[in-house]
């Protein structure tokens, strides 16, 4: 089947003006005449011409925008990588393009377009689960956009990446909970088969276990990073006999949930038991009482991965595949707020 | 200038293969052998080929994505409304591309790119501040792609839209406090020129005057829907002589920043001064104490905008000039939680 596009030659035809001045006015319209642009809109329908962006871009051998796919973006967590992201990006010239893969089928005939049909100059991808997709690995390295990953990575993929050592921030909140005394310390888990999960939880049971200390199955809460998994996890610990005097939650909201039932159950923090968050949302300095966390330097994240996304597209594909990959881990910090403070009795 | 892309056909003469061989390669790689895919995105790198969105867009009359343009995606109000967009446009096949205004220079030449070039199907404009910008009327009603607004709007605006009555919502809100007993009633008010800034302070004014109060102008704070601005509230509430037993806070992160700051002040809520919020953002029902503020459905916002949009798709140009432009205004409701009390004493 071939297919003939109406050409602007068409447009200029009909319109009785020339192809400089059709492509003067689809661009700039305020800079032609009235009548121009009339004449010019007229023909525009009647041929039914659409604008043709990639012919547009192919000219300067660039589209100017890049996509960034994130996993949820009801989760706060995102909002200010974005904005590092945006910040970055938006002084080299580029439109940034986000994507919340949530209500994306990975089979949806849309999703690829991001990644082989050149829409893009290039990819940060937010969303780990979509590191190993057989559907980031069409086409050939010639073919694909430039990518990097943030926040969460495959640990055994290959990829450009910047994020943070989620295993020393666990180890950490740990070691601070132990120093206040703690030496029953529970963790509230992320979901399972996230690789911020597994990282986080082996930091903060090897802190466990380099203090000389147990962590029973029963002081694990399952959770998701979300405030309601917080919720319950509160509730199981009030119901329980025998329970921690401390709990390091993988997320800030997480540890907000908890704290939130906690208090509607009469149980005050730190007093009767001390919660350490991940992630420092902007909300954990204002919670109450004030969060102790650890810190993601997130704007910061943000940033770094767009100068990486932007070196990577002054390379070539051939350049890109043959030079080292780059992996950037951004330093943490622990924050220490009023929400930790030594167990009671 | 003229310029002539390499076409499809070119790809098909250097690979040595048939046009439909290169459209599929493409399009689906895993279908083609090996031997295929490697002749043809060679033959892509030699010709320079790009493939041509537009052009296939143009068969099916559609380009599949539409764009959101959101003022602060740090703001975690946005959020919710994003995924109720994009549930929508996900299940009617469209791709959904976010775009972050405020690093964006309105007289950038990327910004124009989602509202005229035919890049986009439609656009849901979530930033007031763009509703009276000349860039949304650029081009032609033929041109232009359908626009719907939602959240902020301006109120001289005839465009499609969905919110929220933020006046009556308001007033709600007032009416709460004083049927309390509460007679010293305060009022945080978002940026200056917001439009949702204006409604909301004129129904708190309204309700206050209808129930023969005063609202002075010492009990008027000045603050931009951040919690940054809800702490500096509170130090001024905290630093005053003559001060208000209950606020009305124009935002949920500025009433938690408020109530964040009094308790480090050691002052309690609802105890010694009520605040009521706007939004209910998913932490709000979770804090200490949990903020009794005005729910907005931001979801169902999120939906309603996408479906709205959807239709005025389906509408020819002609259509949508001269049909009645749809307003829909969406039920709010107060959520009373523990934040708010009777006055003290």
């Amino acid at each position: 089947m071939t297919f003939r596009a109406p050409s602007i030659r068409d447009v200029a035809k009909v319109a009785g003006v020339s192809t400089a001045s059709v492509s003067r006015t689809l661009s700039n319209p305020e800079l032609v005449s009235e009548a121009t642009r009339a004449l010019v809109f007229d023909a525009v329908q009647q041929t039914g011409y659409r604008i043709n962006v990639s012919a547009r871009n192919l000219r300067k051998q660039a589209t100017s925008a890049i996509a960034v796919l994130v996993p949820n973006l009801a989760n706060p967590f995102f909002a200010r990588i974005l904005s590092g992201i945006a910040e970055v990006m938006s002084d080299a010239g580029f439109s940034v393009l986000i994507t919340d893969t949530t209500p994306m089928s990975l089979d949806d005939h849309h999703f690829p377009v991001f990644l082989s049909l050149n829409q893009t100059d290039g990819l940060i991808v937010l969303d780990g689960l979509l590191a190993r997709d057989a559907l980031l690995n069409r086409g050939t390295p010639a073919t694909r956009a430039p990518m990097v990953f943030a926040c969460e990575w495959n640990e055994n993929l290959v990829r450009p990446s910047v994020t943070i050592d989620n295993e020393a921030a666990a180890g950490r909140a740990m070691d601070h909970l132990i120093s206040l005394g703690h030496r029953r310390i529970g963790v509230l888990n992320g979901p399972r088969d996230n690789v911020l999960t597994k990282a986080r939880f082996k930091g903060a049971e090897a802190a466990i276990h380099a203090a000389g200390l147990e962590l029973p199955q029963r002081w694990i809460y399952d959770g998701d990073f979300t405030l309601q998994s917080g919720v319950r996890a509160a509730a199981h610990w009030h119901g329980a006999q025998d329970r921690p005097t401390a709990i390091f939650c993988a997320s800030d909201e997480m540890a907000m949930g908890f704290i939130g039932e906690l208090n509607q159950r009469a149980v005050k923090v730190p007093d009767e038991v001390s919660v350490v968050g991940f992630d420092d949302l902007e909300i954990a300095a204002h919670f109450v009482p004030p969060l102790t966390t650890i810190h993601q330097p997130r704007e910061a994240i943000g940033r770094a991965a767009a100068r990486m996304l932007l070196d990577r597209m002054n390379l070539s594909p051939q350049e890109r595949e043959h030079q080292p990959v780059p992996k950037l881990v951004l330093p943490v910090d622990l924050v220490i707020r009023k929400s930790t403070a030594p167990p009671p009795g």
